[in-house]
């Protein structure tokens, strides 16, 4: 049995603490939030509580809170050499007070609220200072039946950033798109079955073997054409930028990754 | 019974064969292509030809050539009045010959040679130059399972365009995301179901519902940290740009669509 307590009460925290409850291997002993209100709905099934000062014993503490908040809060915690795991891609592990271990516990995935997920889909970084706390993530992760990953901050950090190119901006791409086609009165709905095998087929084949269509052929015509329809300079510069990305990547000496 | 021949050897052509061939209303009478060879493999399976004076009367023309070579075809094509339809989402109807009467029969997917699709995630986009042509080619999509959507030219040319965002483009910023990752020596698979995820949440809610992340957020730290980790000026560029065009979204009073 692993004890947890979950600092926060945002969306990863909220996701984390359902599938903490459904598993018969994880006990949650406490969930504090600075503000009771946010976690009302949940005090018939948690132990809930705004006083750090009341914090129990617990084998690890989950701090899912804004990024901001994190080193903060890790400060006014009235213990030591507990372990305390931020939940963020993008704030260093030594951000936490050093007066505990130290880790992170790194959900790469979008959370909404009220939307379920399936974990088997979450991939979970584990960095931690001390080595011994590796195998207690590790095992954290696999009881809530996510694939885990032990990575260095470099890594983290090239991760998250990464995660905003496929998550935040392909979404913009998408936004772009649905621009477009509302400005000619057609439905967006006639795109998401592409946006979705796009998203497949790199599942089995690499970006680089997946690229199709007219900057790829370097097909001047096309480009010449789509760049005359777009009327909104900001789509058009998106055009230009990524057009000639591909080009880039795909220009000189083909490649086979 | 419809009756088709196909004009053309490509990923398209192809497809489209395999998929009228297992259809038991759909009867398939020539496939044509310049160079026999690219047909062999399938001459025990229907009757093929490179000699355009050969083709048999049918329902419907379907040519799935090149870009470049649509107009070109259709004018050596040695008979009139019959249905023609080309499957390019950026070809215009009007450039067919007008001997013949002329369609658009544009699937609006990303196909690979040899990696099957699922017919009924590909949505079929309807032009014709005469409103009686229109049922025929409805009822050849729906026959091999697919959606039929009637557009004008400006909404296939808009339909086109967006594919280029969401498909294209898409993927230049996941083969990104595989160049940052590999240059810290972190593993790109990672980063596939939150890939995934990202095009599975706009099936059911608006790319600027399902927004996330720094640009959003405005969060100032992050994006600083993120562009100094950027080594690379072209990641750089597509990180501002989109950046900025997030902000452009979501800037300024909350829009809900």
């Amino acid at each position: 049995m692993i004890t947890v307590s979950i600092l926060g009460a945002g969306n990863v925290a909220t996701h984390l603490f359902e599938v903490f409850l459904h598993s018969e291997t994880i006990k949650i002993v406490q969930w504090y939030n600075r503000s009771l209100r946010a976690l009302a709905m949940y005090q018939d099934q948690v132990e809930t509580t705004n006083n750090l000062n009341d914090l129990k014993p617990a084998d690890v503490y989950i701090i899912a809170v804004s990024d901001d908040a994190i080193s903060g809060l890790s400060e006014q915690l009235p213990f030591k050499n507990r372990l305390i795991a931020h939940t963020s891609g993008s704030v260093s592990v030594y951000d936490l007070d050093k007066k505990n271990r130290r880790a992170v516990f790194y959900p790469l995935q979008t959370f909404s609220k009220g939307v379920a997920i399936d974990m088997s889909a979450v991939p979970i970084c584990i960095e931690t200072t001390e080595k011994q706390d590796v195998p207690l993530l590790k095992a954290l992760g696999k009881q809530i039946g996510c694939h885990t990953h032990k990575v260095n901050s470099e890594q983290r950090r090239a991760l998250h950033l990464a995660a905003v190119f496929v998550n935040n901006f392909t979404n913009q791409l998408y936004r772009v798109a649905h621009e477009i086609t509302e400005q000619e009165g057609v439905e967006f709905d006639i795109l998401k079955p592409l946006i979705l095998e796009t998203a497949n087929k790199v599942q089995t084949i690499s970006p680089y073997l997946a690229q199709t269509g007219p900057a790829k052929r370097n097909d001047k015509k096309t480009i010449k054409k789509h760049l005359k329809l777009l009327t909104n300079e900001h789509h058009q510069a998106i055009y230009k930028l990524l057009t000639s990305s591909i080009k880039k990547t795909h220009g000189s000496i083909p490649r086979n990754n």
